[in-house]
């Protein structure tokens, strides 16, 4: 089997794989589970979810606060490839956050749940080392989404996300309604709506039925200041 | 001497220090060294200035972003036996964002420089082990204030500043200026001036020059909620 979404391949995501035991390589093999996802379902939400280490093997995924009162704020998005260390965040001791974590699109992932991952880092130093570095690169891209909400106008906000998603779908128009838009960038609705509309009003954007068709790319990269 | 400020003291700091050779254990003695800084000093500022690992002794350090146009947010606050990661941040690979991190008073620290943390890591797992999971203490302080920041109304976030203010220091007259203040709740001076001058209203507070005295902790605690 060369299917890349087979079980078989969940060594391909651990750098620490060499530094395993035949036993503890084999604990992974025999406890790992591929699990599918529909688009819009929550994963995690809470601390007693405590699900284990995910592996996404396709499809994307999305972490995010939530207020009481309902709000969203995105933190990251992890795709194809990505491993999702808050999902497993009990084990990890010196985190004491929570967020919530949804299948953005139709997922799969495979999963090496708690019990048999906190055996890994108890008996494997290397292990408890690469679930550290794993929380220290959200961290990273935590503080990047900070940085934007706290500081950058939201028109330039908006651009950075349009052309952002342009770049990674390599296409002009973006499959997302206002709601999905305001999610991912952690302002009201009404706020990004508005926004678009502005766009829209400046000849940048064309505002479809469920999506976004960029018209002028020069002057959204304008607005970013690149 | 049993003087807690001396350097004999810096293996109180690292709990990996039973896994070190005498070798690495020397290593630290030779090569740590006691800072003081005035308050109001920038300890680290930038990518290109990876001072090490910092142990507070005494005083008080806060660690904060700094937009392009000089808002400052505070993500979190370091008091004596705490240990900073993120002045050495150019020692872990995986945090790849900076902070801003200024003495609030007067302060000693021990530092540990760059290359000997760095040679360290390199012989010594535990030691980076530490390090990362440092990091993800850091990661929690700032979801925390995130979420304070995002999603709290301004004066519940007040009233838990000022609350947590005057449990901390055992005191109901809290030492800061609007000005501080607003640096340390991340919020715009006019805006901590206008809540200040409403809880004053209300009976809540008195404002005194270079302070605030809490007058009703009944009513602060009403606002928090709790």
């Amino acid at each position: 089997m060369t299917d890349e979404t087979s079980l078989n391949n969940i060594r391909e995501y651990f750098p620490f794989w060499q530094e395993l035991s035949e036993r503890e390589k084999q604990l992974i093999y025999d406890n790992a589970v591929a699990v599918d996802y529909a688009k819009g379902e929550v994963i995690h939400s809470g601390e007693d979810d405590c699900i284990g280490i995910m592996l996404v093997v396709s499809g994307e995924i999305r972490a995010y606060l939530l207020s009481e009162d309902g709000r969203e704020v995105t933190l990251y998005r992890l795709r194809s490839g990505d491993i999702c260390v808050l999902t497993a965040s009990c084990i990890l001791k010196n985190i004491t956050f929570d967020v919530h974590i949804e299948a953005i699109s139709e997922c799969r992932a495979f999963i090496v749940n708690t019990a048999v991952y906190q055996e890994l880092c108890a008996g494997n130093m290397h292990v408890e080392n690469f679930a550290y570095k794993l929380a220290a690169d959200r961290f990273s891209d935590v503080m990047w989404a900070m940085q934007q909400i706290l500081f950058l106008s939201f028109d330039k906000r908006l651009a950075i996300f349009l052309s952002d998603e342009s770049a990674r779908t390599g296409s002009d128009y973006i499959p997302l309604t206002h709601e999905q838009v305001s999610k991912l960038v952690g302002s009201a609705r009404e706020v990004v709506s508005r926004m678009l509309k502005y766009f829209e009003n400046e000849g940048i954007v064309e505002l479809m039925r469920g999506g976004i068709k960029i018209l002028d790319k020069k002057r959204l990269r304008d607005l970013i200041g690149i």
